[in-house]
């Protein structure tokens, strides 16, 4: 079985139902309409996947056809909040299929398992007979996207919720505001999106579209206003709101900068009370996303009046400052009928307990933040734009065993969100950063804590993958795009051989090693069409780990790899010389070609039973540690695999 | 040079400008804003080919700095409309770039030019030293996309604005309405998008949206509103405006139908009054589009008053009697400020010559239309859904040199139309269908007549079609992608082998082929992800050409390819095997393990010089026929050329 995330129960029965054009589906019960669409969508991803000509067009209310195979059940009409219920129980058998659920989200969420069973055999494509009762272990299942750093249109928002959908992600929560960026439309304060945001922003209407869009597949949308810090984008338009006097620019750089609020004026906060009465009429949920992370400090330091207002107010520090500010941001929401979930900088003594808070700085926050009676969602180890590889992300449990709570504080635990932070992605390839490792996350926060075995995620996540692309995905199709551009209309072969080993350096080197990187740089180079988790290195480690460990017949793929690598130079050098753009990748192409020869000599060196002394085994070492250091933002992964090889030849 | 469209005149000159991180640009003149869009995209196209950080960000009108390489000079604003001033000059030297034009349009059509001068040495990129002097054969220069067959969203009309820019292109004909779709928001008659069109339509805004996109980029939009015939989504809501009675249900197949406007119906024309207001309101442009053709009669002829009116008008026949509606809506039309173009069915005496006919059944309405004093476009054998050849599009001439016509009918011919009609493509294919074929078009409709080099055209459209990826086209990424879905996680390529070589079939065959199909069957299957104009089979053609015309040296690579086309069925057949959508391509997969042999067998006789018997050549002539045949809705592009071996080899 393929299915990610895995469901609770499921039980395999004898049988097949085998598919064939007279497919379709009746809707039965009291659903919302979207369960219509969602029935819609998916008989054409059958269509599409199979090839067959279903008679069946659009599924509606009207006079369902209750002959037809796909029975789906409903009790009542769903409603996209925290907390509804997404249960559904799936029956195959050879001859129907009936998915119940007591609301149309739970039959979304089955659908989307129905479509994973999909199978073949020589007699064609069947649904193998089975029964499935499944609901989520955790309620809030999300994904953050930043669209501030770098814009991404609604086109690409949409298909990244259905690829959400697809793994049973129920949270878009989306990062509207930052320094670079001011990203949605305010009809009370136009110049807040003319003037912060260069044009690149959602109107209202493309805003609604996303909120139906996603109310759609059963997923919730939160907005992000990040506030008091991370402001510079509003400051442009109202410098006066600013704790420091302005004029302010777009930031076209990253980091953590100045421009703050100014907790001590009112008129910030007759500003908050037009804007989020505005902006709570927009967004459909009950929560707004307040932000509150990495506020310096530096301009309320540097203001006298700031600083007697701290006095009077006895706070003691700027973290006490703004939790007087978020008080009245949150007072402010509340009258327009919202709650507030924020970053873990908010956190301290005396939070409103009726807060969401967001860990991003350590899963310790976690805990502390439901020991205080506040819920609480994990980001920390969710870092998607981190590039760290998928299997660390899926072991990263929002509750794990060891952590001391009772019952009630577990229950406060809400789950967790991935975070695609924007800094260095683009429309082309924030997709690849994306997925499809998300989906492991996304297991995590749907399936059993004890569903933890990282091979058969990993195996499962490559099915994934591939069914994304159904859904207009690009993170596999703009690789090759990636690499045809940058060699320039020479044959990609070779270069992809390369770039299938390298990855991104991780967590913020490539912010340490590009300074010159701002919101207008290219996203072209081979560290954009690199991608985490190569799987070509993972399959080497693997056939490495095989041989070490004993199996001697592994020997012969991990021979061939080496070989193949080790040529590989020499078919690349022409291209890299026809393309300037290229030029940085020529150490990584020589490393690859001189660890390729150097892993030869230790399989050698195994095969006939004579290994090296030490003095070789430190000389090689030079090389691995030579090829080891970062090139073009880079890293070739079979460096420490090879590493590992030859430690064994000369030992 | 990879110059497409040719330039009316180019100097190459000594020297190179070389591409540095200091370049930039600054704006001069009286430009309309759009120019500096434009040149702001142009800088960042260059810095994603090259990987340069320029430190400009937005190109502004304000304080241009002058000592920036490329200068751009405007005199005037232009404005987006037919017989706008699109000449330019540029001029490259070794140290800076002049790009001069009359208005800002010139400007758009220059930097295109620009950015395919982009070159490469061991020196790194630079633009060659040229001066360059170029201005349009046609000022009208077009793409037709149907969006009602099947609906294309925003995004897919916005790169396809992009790419139309790419190549010069100055004219989006958006076919609105058909019988299975209404495709745009219409608040007059909420009806016409509620109920004819499954909920896939354009918002106002996104209209005013796409227009202003493609004004930014120089573009025009003329909206289609196809009358009296391919009505039928317009009926579904208002039935009683039809030539028979009601009710409607959109049409889900492919054809001429019978929902027909009633010509007789006073409340016809008032309907059109109010409706033609408000879109004279939305759409800019002078010219809307009123369709008018295979309107099939039938419902005139069984209605009675219907009949009876055409006695009274003296109308001879429905053709007369569509003359009097076309004359009604005319003048509605006039009345809102707009002028008429129609397909050539409209065509008959008295038409008014401020219409401009649209000859898509035949070249020679062209020049009817002018001799009646109409302007006239061409869009026969620019049929881009029919599948044909790049070739027959580009030889295809809206005004031949032998065509009768005198030089005051010759300046009524404007140009012409590539027609990407979508019965058979979706959001996945549509680009494939268009591009780059359609690029060999826009080289006809703007550079010289005497440009036909069609192999020299190949070559170019080559680089265009690597360079249109860059601005998010599909045409080529999504091949592989359905390559892969095809073959269901297995390893493509044995298959993309086979597909390479491939082609559906042409014309209407595809139609007569696939009876059933809908507008929501698949398109996902072989088919759909076979190409026009195979690569592989025309270098095959052209080897086996050398071949046969005497140069022995191409028989290796003739050989070669035959050899790895023989073995390749071996390797596809396991993958068939566990892709039940890809049984229907065994017949083409061991078809080409046939050819290939033969064409190896007629190799050897050939190297050895001892050609068969005529009854050697009948035999495997039959394999020859056999394998011509449609397989799966496709052919397989290299059978006739194996056939010319047979031929050699056997006489």
């Amino acid at each position: 079985m393929d299915l990610l995330p895995v469901p609770l129960k499921i039980i395999r029965r004898e049988g097949r139902f085998r598919l064939t054009p007279s497919f379709g589906a009746c809707v039965l019960g009291r659903p919302a309409p979207r369960i219509f669409g969602a029935a819609t969508r998916m008989l054409g991803r059958l269509a599409g996947r199979t090839g067959m000509f279903f008679p069946q067009d659009f599924i509606t209310a009207e006079s369902p056809d209750v002959k037809l195979p796909l029975r789906v059940e409903c009790r009542r009409p769903g409603s996209v909040r925290l907390g509804e219920d997404e249960s559904y129980g799936l029956r195959v058998g050879p001859a129907r299929i009936v998915l119940r659920a007591e609301c149309d989200l739970g039959v979304l969420r089955g659908l989307e398992t129905l479509f994973q069973l999909l199978s073949v055999d020589e007699g064609g494509y069947y649904f193998p007979a089975v029964t499935i009762e499944d609901r989520p272990r955790f309620p809030w299942r999300g994904l953050m996207i930043d669209v501030c750093r770098h814009f991404l249109p609604l086109e690409i928002v949409k298909r990244n919720l259905d690829a959400m959908a697809a793994v049973k992600l129920n949270v878009l929560h989306l990062h509207l505001t930052d320094d670079q960026g001011f990203r949605v439309e305010c009809k009370t304060f136009p110049k807040l999106h003319e003037l912060g945001s260069d044009g690149r922003y959602f109107t209202q209407e493309q805003m609604r579209e996303i909120i139906a869009y996603a109310d759609d597949r059963g997923i919730r949308v939160v907005p992000e206003f990040d506030v008091p810090g991370h402001a510079t984008s509003w400051l442009v338009a109202f410098p006066r709101l600013a704790s420091a006097p302005g004029p302010y620019k777009i930031q076209r750089r990253w980091g953590v900068f100045d421009p703050t609020f100014d907790p001590t004026n009112e008129n910030v906060y007759k500003f908050f009370d037009k804007f989020f009465h505005e902006m709570s009429g927009l967004f459909a949920d009950e929560y707004i996303h307040i932000g509150g992370d990495e506020n310096n400090g530096k301009q309320w330091d540097a203001n006298p009046a700031i600083q007697a207002f701290k006095k009077r107010l006895r706070s003691a520090d700027n973290h006490a400052l703004q939790g007087y500010f978020n008080g009245r941001i949150l007072k402010i929401l509340a009258k327009h009928g919202k709650k507030a979930t924020g970053w873990d900088d908010i956190l301290r003594p005396g939070v409103p307990k009726d807060m969401i808070i967001q860990a991003w700085r350590g899963n310790e926050f976690v805990a502390e933040a439901v020991r205080q009676g506040c819920r609480a969602l994990l980001s920390k180890g969710y870092y998607i734009d981190l590039i760290q590889p998928a299997a660390e992300h899926y072991l990263n449990d929002p509750a794990p065993a060891g952590m001391l709570l009772n019952s009630a504080q577990r229950k406060k635990i809400l789950g967790g969100e991935a975070t695609m932070w924007g800094e260095m992605i683009d429309q082309e390839t924030v997709d690849s950063r994306i997925w499809p490792r998300t989906a492991a996350i996304a297991e995590r926060l749907w399936s059993a804590a004890e569903v933890r075995d990282v091979d058969d995620m990993y195996r499962r996540l490559g099915w994934v993958s591939l069914r994304l692309e159904e859904l207009g995905l690009t993170h596999e199709k703009n690789y090759d795009m990636m690499l045809r551009r940058l060699a320039a209309g020479a044959d990609i072969s070779a270069l992809r051989t390369l770039v299938d080993l390298l990855e991104p350096v991780k967590l913020y080197a490539r912010h340490a090693q590009t300074k010159d990187f701002t919101s207008h740089s290219p996203c072209t180079r081979i560290v954009d069409a690199a991608r985490p988790d190569s799987r070509a290195a993972r399959e080497f480690e693997k056939l490495v780990d095989a041989l070490l460990a004993g199996k001697k017949e592994a020997a012969e793929a991990v021979r061939a790899r080496l070989l193949s690598w080790k040529g590989n130079h020499e078919a690349l050098a022409p291209v890299i010389r026809r393309s300037p753009i290229l030029r940085e990748i020529i150490p990584l192409s020589e490393n690859l070609e001189t660890v390729s020869e150097l892993g030869l000599e230790c399989l050698d060196r195994l095969a006939a039973g004579r290994t090296a002394g030490e003095a070789w085994g430190r000389e090689k070492r030079k090389l691995i540690e030579a090829a080891k250091a970062p090139c073009a933002q880079t890293e070739l992964m079979i460096v420490p695999v090879v590493e590992r090889l030859l430690q064994a030849a000369s030992s």
